[in-house]
């Protein structure tokens, strides 16, 4: 599988170019406004000094890292800013690689296509471990999966694509197969805030030396285009303490340090959002969940109901989620979702849709339409 | 060397932690304002529909790219827009070292230190070619020191720290050698708009398939901290086309895409800005050249007048530029430079000023004070 090239871009390209109304339901980017402390935040840094306009601390801008220290109960030299959480995997990925025995990364199959592709840019070998019926990930089989020759294992809770929420029990069981293996766990946990289960967790509660969580706020914030992320590190003064001196010289060297302005909207954001908002984005989320599920359930579809992000992987009755039934959706039904195949091959025969559309109710009339 | 700890850091500390008033010559953040162009840009901006906060394109957004590319008079398929020159240096070092045989990097002695500690960490081997005593590099050292082993040359001109400018008849050379060794020839022209000799050249006009130039709004508008930068790879259609496919994986899976409301910024400052800006900025650095220069005159120290850039690099009479004397220098006469040896051998005597600072006759004044 070619994970290089982001396969969403041909789905979504198609779309465009479909001689009908289609609804887009392949990308990830929220379409709710940002909070307003994010716009306000802009205009004020807009009006600062000329030195605001000049290098951000290469780790981040102090108050950031300061709310993210006090979010996470860690200390503040435990954290890289960076840009988005894509950074923020990279830096842990390739910490993992360099820091433990092993050139292997385990990953979940279905796979978030950039884990995988980043895996094999580096040159790692990758192993799977599939989901269970429900899209639940087994510690056992991530236990059995693993051995001398892993490295990393990179895990995602709430789970791009299948919805699954770790909890902490779960997440406690990882982070000791990591321990025992000799390995890091990287817990990808961008999604946090889009729990509907009450059971989501942080590794970071685990208190393991072999645990990096990264983060952002793109999906938290609306902002997946300001690319403001952040990595937590194990403690400096553990067994892994060094893991963030090297991660913060490949962000020095890769990157000098992220971009000012959106760091300070950011941050300005932080302190002017209530939970309010993010409740506000769970109750959208809910509803859409609510209608599209609705929906799968009339035509008969096989899927499990998310218990956070922003995603519901479904099969259809004799509908495999190829490219080519991708296609034959949009042009047929009106509706884009992404071919399973391009998650790996434990899901191959779903499609995944985004709930990231204010037409989810048009798209789920329309698949009833198309499949009922 | 330790080059992975940015050196300027210890010494701008000291500067800071001194008991007395001090200038700061030693970061190279200009102290000038940004053009309008750019509040006004992250004003509008921070108005915009919650779509223009997702994801910008990852090789940067269509405008921006379209007059980088009318710029340098290239296509645009030949851009990266990345997170500053940081990165752009980045992929064209780590493409360089890929797509071509041998695991040298060629650096110009004295350098800016963030080349020799990429090179270092990408375990290169680096060979460094000493400046003449004017501070140029001439080429046919370059071509003496380059070899089989040789994959990279990086030059940087208007030079950090040295001031030199490459003409054209010297980037032909450089490129001509990185022809004849089988090597890639980075060129960081990050202060072409910082020349007072008008003999600036890009090292794009030598037409080389040989050739990755690297650039970067942080300098000519003054926002460092925004991380907007490119690199122009070489034709897609020839010999080395496919650098800019690794390269632009290599930034997805690294960074996603850059900063939006940054480049956003940028590219509505471009369309709002006109040369006088450029102008008034060369303007106010000759003018500070002067009076710093006349200083030196003043008190018997060894340099050259910059041709381009915001750097001077000084030998005072027995005053050799350790890093005892730079924090000497501090204490006792209030200016602060960076030491020589953070920049290698060749200048290990000298200290570098900066005079992005709006007290370079203060420091002038202190300076033959303390050396008169």
């Amino acid at each position: 599988m070619d994970y290089e090239t982001p396969q969403f871009y041909r789905v979504m390209q198609y779309a465009a170019r479909a001689d009908r109304d289609v609804v887009d339901m392949v990308s990830g980017s929220p379409d709710w406004d940002p909070p307003a402390g994010v716009r306000a935040g802009l205009r004020e840094y807009a009006d600062g000094d000329a030195g605001e306009f000049q290098y951000a601390p290469s780790r981040g801008v102090r108050p950031l890292r300061e709310h993210i220290a006090a979010r996470h109960g860690v200390s503040e030299d435990r954290i890289v800013v960076t840009n988005g959480a894509g950074e923020a995997n990279h830096l842990a990925m390739t910490g993992g690689l360099e820091g433990f025995d092993g050139e292997e990364i385990l990953l979940v199959d279905p796979v978030y296509p950039y884990y995988a592709g980043r895996a094999n840019f580096l040159e790692a070998e990758t192993t799977f471990v599939p989901v269970d019926a429900e899209g639940r990930l087994d510690p056992q089989a991530v236990r059995a999966a693993a051995g001398s020759e892993t490295a990393v294992i990179v895990v995602n809770s709430p789970n791009n694509p299948t919805g699954a929420v770790y909890d902490a029990d779960a997440m406690a069981a990882l982070a000791a197969v990591a321990e025992d293996t000799d390995a890091l766990l990287v817990s990808d946990e961008v999604y946090d805030r889009f729990d509907y289960s009450g059971r989501v967790a942080s590794a970071l509660d685990c208190g393991s030396p072999n645990v990096v969580a990264t983060n952002a706020f793109s999906k938290s914030m609306a902002i997946t285009g300001f690319r403001v992320g952040y990595a937590v590190f194990p403690p400096t003064d553990g067994p892994t303490g060094r893991l963030i001196e090297r991660a913060t010289t490949r962000h020095m060297l890769t990157n000098v340090s992220g971009s000012r302005p959106a760091q300070y909207a950011v941050q300005r954001a932080i302190e002017t959002t209530d939970s309010s908002y993010y409740e506000g984005a769970r109750d959208r989320l809910r509803a859409r969940i609510e209608t599209f599920c609705g929906a799968l359930d009339a035509v008969g579809a096989v899927y499990t109901r998310p218990d956070g992000g922003f995603y519901v992987l479904v099969r259809f009755p004799e509908f495999p989620g190829t490219f080519e039934n991708a296609y034959r959706l949009i042009d047929e039904a009106g509706v884009a979702g992404m071919p399973g195949a391009a998650f790996g091959s434990a899901r191959a025969d779903s499609l995944r849709f985004s709930l990231t559309t204010p037409r989810v109710e048009t798209a789920a009339e329309r698949l009833v339409d198309y499949f009922g």
